[in-house]
């Protein structure tokens, strides 16, 4: 088994450890943030950390009404801007903590006068020792190249840090749970992928919450499997990219019931039309009846809620696609395991 | 000529046009945005206007020091979230002006306290009854499916409205004949496209105030071409990305002389040994010799001012190589030119 299979297996124990340990800082740094006015949320992040800030972006936005946005570090390392920061909270998220970018922009807008957090699972890292509080994943050290547990992590972070910082109850003790049902998906994806053996391209689909996870299923497919994984949104689709899809590629879709159903909806008939293969992660009827394949979800999960467990069989799939593929998911080509960009 | 081709030429006389009719509006809403306290700027965006948004976004916040959030339109539409937006400073990005879910997030913001623009090139568009004011690209209707004058235009929208936000001397008047030296470099665009004739997937890269453009050349490369295109930042490339370059796919890279060439140098130095073929839209000379073929651009173009006369050879390539495919660049399969997402 690969390191990448076993640590995506290790999750609904991660999340669990983690919601025990960092409850209770959590709360107190709630009370503490709310008494201050803060009027802007800056997350900074890189690689799959990215595609978690992706997700806490809309969370955030959706549960706290405070405006967010996702840096770009060059703006602090490259051009040197000091951003006017007052009443501002920056959030790094970073699996190692030590990704040199990401922790510039945390140290310069500290000193801008944010409030600053960061978001890791190296208690010992070097972004610990410069931001105002630490929410720590507890995944232990993350072996494969391919990050799963980690992410998974920080975006579970971003749930316990929304409770706090807004009037929403978010039930996010359920999730591992939910997250202990989707791995019992993982026979049902070994016979899903054997199709998708000879897959070179495809296009990866999500919306509002499940838009990070298109980003990070389409990241972990060209990570671990040489595949050519095209990311969108289902509204940005019809904005051009819908004209390579006649070149045959399928569509994975992450698409749980709710708000996002009608634009998937709109998708997968336009699909349909052109004749495309689909495959969708979902736990709705009219969705899986619209699609070429797909990967059953359980019904009791709401929307809000579906982003960590919807991963899960998207995790499942690169991991052993890799696996059918012949390819070794815990040493891809060229890459290593922290990335030092500045 | 098709319908793309013609617009590009067009493009320095809509950017002059635009220039002198909108100059003196701009300045004095600047004197009026200066008077109140914008501590957030949001875009709002889709398709080529969202990537002429991601360039907005360095721009006006290596100008201004305001933090600048590219809009997430669902957090308003499917999520129905209020977001707090006084203080705050709203602009809209649309040709047609007429993008449904765009005008929804103007309408909320502008109920939310914020001021709000729109730049358009549609006088009498929807958009444009919506917003406290407008900004026109005066470039006439665009005919083309892939936009590309209306491009340039919002762009150089940003740069007059820094211009008036900011404490910056912006000599964007240099900016219409930078491109008609530009649009001289068809003949050797031309050339080049010769070698790319076959070519099924690319990688674009840029960094900085170049991103956008990676974002655009890849769109319209995906819309007129059917070239899968990626997009990345040359930060962003080490984290995952790299792997699939293996597959031999060619780097387009937009490398002017400035902040951003050291992160480039560091990718054309890691593509050599990979052996992958380089093409750069550059004026610098060492970017030129690591480079597998170049497209060389004045050397009076700093890097702040590089973005509009960068895009341009880029859009004669897409234009061009649809060309040479024997594909009719202006009536791409599935698209059209409005499209109204909800």
């Amino acid at each position: 088994m690969s390191l990448m299979l076993q640590e995506i297996t290790e999750q609904p124990v991660v999340l669990e450890r983690t919601i025990q340990a960092e409850k209770e800082k959590i709360r107190k740094l709630g009370n503490y943030l709310r008494s201050k006015d803060i009027r802007l949320i800056i997350l900074v992040a890189r690689g799959s950390s990215d595609n978690a800030a992706l997700f806490g972006r809309y969370l955030l936005e959706i549960t706290t009404f405070i405006p967010v946005s996702l840096s770009a570090p060059s703006v602090f390392t490259l051009y040197n801007a000091s951003l006017k920061l007052d009443n501002a909270l920056v959030i790094g998220v970073s699996q190692s903590g030590e990704g040199t970018d990401i922790n510039t922009v945390l140290e310069k807008s500290k000193a801008a006068g944010a409030f600053t957090i960061g978001i890791t699972n190296e208690p010992d890292s070097s972004m610990t020792k410069i931001v105002d509080e630490t929410l720590l994943i507890h995944a232990g050290r993350e072996k494969s190249v391919a990050a799963t547990k980690t992410y998974t992590g920080q975006m579970l972070q971003f749930y316990m840090l929304s409770s706090v910082l807004s009037d929403v109850k978010i039930e996010y003790e359920q999730i591992p749970s939910f997250c202990a049902e989707s791995l019992q998906l993982r026979s049902t994806v070994e016979e899903i992928v054997a199709r998708y053996a000879f897959m070179e391209n495809c296009v990866v689909v999500g919306r509002g919450l499940n838009y990070g996870n298109a980003y990070e299923l389409a990241l972990k497919l060209m990570e671990t499997c040489y595949v050519v994984a095209e990311r969108f949104s289902s509204a940005d689709f019809f904005h051009g990219p819908l004209a390579i899809i006649e070149r045959r590629f399928p569509v994975i879709m992450f698409a749980p019931s709710g708000v996002t159903k009608k634009s998937n909806i709109d998708l997968l008939r336009r699909l349909r039309e052109l004749k495309a293969d689909s495959l969708s992660i979902t736990n709705d009827e009219e969705i899986a009846s619209l699609s070429s394949r797909y990967i059953a979800m359980s019904k009791e999960i709401d929307e809000f809620l579906s982003p960590i467990p919807f991963i899960i069989p998207a995790q499942l799939f690169a991991a052993l696609l890799a696996e059918t593929k012949g390819l070794n998911a815990d040493s891809p080509r060229s890459l290593s395991k922290i990335t030092k960009t500045l």
